[in-house]
């Protein structure tokens, strides 16, 4: 059985105390953390790692585009985007450090020093209203590079199949989780469209 | 006799060109040029490491805030903020960075980790419009303790002498040098002012 990963990735918006109670319950069914807070600062960030790290894994969390923090908070990688360091130069100076780049379309799927792409978003996101989305299409493109392609935007349980089939590696999640009245349930929602596919 | 250093800060409002031909110009007068340049992205800042690179020695380059950015474009150091990683977290993740950090005051001294304290304004400075200067009495007390202590803010050639004497290890100009219509000019006064007093 292959193993399709879930990616949750926090929005910035809430407090991380509430961040933290919402990761305790539901740390154990996701595979990576994505601390995509682009609001704070460097010694934020870094205090909300350690006030994470004492009930989560520091293995299962990724910091969006600041490596320092990641690197001197001791987390399983970091998330570039587009405006971030390029992957290779990030790997060549931190070659444990697991890297993520952030893709929109097919081109910019050679991303040396990655070790995996989010590419997206594939459906009509919250996140990126007005915004037309890639379709599935180019994923199946992606899914036939030798890199895992991890999808995001607009993923529900209800079209996570159709996101598999597509030849996603896994799927990544931010509103379907955080704007949910109960993220424990929307997580095995998510956990259960995926193992169906497995 | 006694070096006394000159660091330059970048003011964060000029075209990376126009620094660049500014810098070829007066980094051999210059102890440190600190890159802060707060709106520009990662990406942004070491692909402008990487031009000035041509030029400047990276063993005369501190880049603001970003600690990624320095160790990935190779650069001298870091100059830590209040906003920014604690100085003994990047010790300790990186041991041969220069690591700098800005204070305000002598409680705000005791940064273990740190190799310098840039410490200031010590005058009425436009970068600091409307804030009362801190004066050269904690100046004195700061340059009793055991670390380099570089004064910042409203420093002219003229003042320079009362800075010394104050004892601090150095001098740090933004406006100084880059709001004056002859940088070279600008930068060979303020090292006359720092000989005479070594």
């Amino acid at each position: 059985m292959v193993i399709k990963e879930l990616h949750i990735i926090s929005n910035g918006k809430m407090p991380i105390e509430q961040l933290h109670e919402i990761l305790m319950d539901i740390h154990p069914y996701v595979t990576m953390i994505h601390l995509r807070e682009k609001q704070k600062t460097a010694k934020e960030l870094f205090q909300a790692v350690e006030q994470l790290a004492k009930d989560i894994p520091l293995s299962k969390i990724i910091i969006n585009d600041r490596v320092d923090v990641a690197v001197t908070a001791g987390t399983a990688g970091v998330q570039l985007a587009g405006h971030s360091l390029d992957a290779v130069h990030v790997k060549k100076a931190f070659p444990l450090l697991k890297v993520g780049t952030s893709i929109h379309s097919y081109e910019e799927a050679h991303q040396e020093g990655a070790d995996f792409l989010l590419y997206g978003h594939v459906f009509p996101s919250k996140s990126k209203p007005g915004l037309p989305p890639k379709g599935l299409e180019e994923l199946t493109k992606l899914s036939q590079l030798n890199i895992p392609v991890i999808a995001i935007g607009g993923i529900t349980p209800e079209n996570t199949p159709q996101v598999l089939q597509a030849g996603a590696d896994g799927i990544a999640v931010m509103s379907g989780v955080f704007d949910s009245c109960n993220p424990l349930d929307a997580v095995k929602a998510y956990t259960m469209a995926l193992h169906k596919q497995s």
